[in-house]
């Protein structure tokens, strides 16, 4: 069996994504980051996707992205609420931690290179890169590009590196349908930006919204609880 | 005047290249990392360079590349002592850390992109390329050209994000010699893998050995103290 690396969140996301790598046949090595996030709840979410999925191991990082400021994810920032045509947004959110994506996929590279993995899994799709930089198509060929000049693997092997975004021209519903079709328990997941001390997602974040509507669409069930 | 990154590891190359964006007009923000090194007390040399170089802020970051082992610098690996033809190795060095320099300049794009600057430095050079993969210059172009991508200056701005490397086609005795004209104050400096508690350099690591070889070359003292 082939190893994987999976950037795991414990979101709707990474955890279609992870099931999409175990049904591809990967021997799956999940990494998730406590960057200073507000919604650190997630962190609970991944232990127990990962566990749902016996993951060959589960690495969980501490890295204080906090250091830097700049975002509405890690700052005293006012989380936006209730936004208009979340999904169509052009502009690049306040919610945007900048360069997490490539913090991330650095430390998965690391991580890749260590246990002699070549195959990288994040969840990005569609959605996020009409908002977000560090989740288009072109970003991410291009970190694979690198990828390949920065390791062992570049210098000395002759199988490459290569980041799977197997979401990545999904929309939020496709994502929701594909994951019913392999199982995954969603009542696990979690997405809010702002959940209330007991995890109980706020139901009105880019987030929430976001997975909302993709259910509605999915004409499915959202399993989880909302404060509203 | 503009604001650069440095990724400042108080060593000889780092400290070198801190001088140069220095006496090119840049403000500078250092950012160095404990990522769980054996030679933390580089971490005391690279608090006294920003200190000396009156640098605008210093942010050091705490993250464990333990974690994911694989290297004698983090490991409880032996460091090689004694190697010869260390400057003209061609294999891998058991001191790589796994994807270092790739997670480095990711979290200084971060850095870069809260203080909106758009000039990283980092002290490669000739020596560290033809060991390590990820001091090669094509890797660094190639991480130049993802990080245009990755981030709001790739999306919005037109001023593009630059990678400067000033060392990188120099040897160390060339390093020493700009350093020295620049008035860089090398007894600050830290350079060996394996110090003993007190901070004193083993004098017999690979960087210990070029650090002397460079200084032996360029015809100069070095002023700091050896164990051996």
């Amino acid at each position: 069996m082939k190893k994987a690396v999976i950037l795991l969140s414990g979101g709707l996301d990474s955890t279609t994504c992870l099931a999409i790598a175990k049904s591809n046949n990967y021997n799956v090595y999940a990494l998730s980051f406590r960057y200073g996030q507000r919604h650190e709840f997630e962190i609970e979410a991944a232990k127990q996707c990962a566990q749902l999925y016996q993951v060959k191991d589960h690495v969980i990082l501490d890295i204080d992205l906090r250091a830097f400021g700049g975002s509405a994810l890690t700052d005293n920032i006012d989380v936006p609420k209730n936004r208009k045509n979340v999904s169509s947004e052009s502009e690049i959110p306040i919610t945007y931690v900048p360069a997490r994506n490539t913090i991330f996929l650095s430390f998965a590279l690391g991580y890749a290179e260590t246990i002699k993995s070549r195959d990288i899994f994040i969840g990005v799709n569609a959605l996020d890169y009409s908002g977000y930089p560090d989740c288009r198509p072109k970003y991410i060929k291009s970190f694979e590009t690198m990828s390949n000049l920065a390791t062992k693997a570049g210098v000395e092997e002759k199988s490459k590196i290569k980041i799977h975004t197997p979401l990545i021209d999904l929309s939020k519903k496709e994502i929701i349908e594909k994951g019913i079709d392999l199982g995954v328990d969603y009542s696990k997941t979690h997405s809010c930006y702002d959940p209330d001390k007991k995890g109980i997602s706020c139901g009105a974040c880019d987030a929430c919204i976001l997975r909302r509507e993709g259910f509605e669409s999915a004409n499915k069930r959202d399993p989880i609880q909302y404060a509203n």
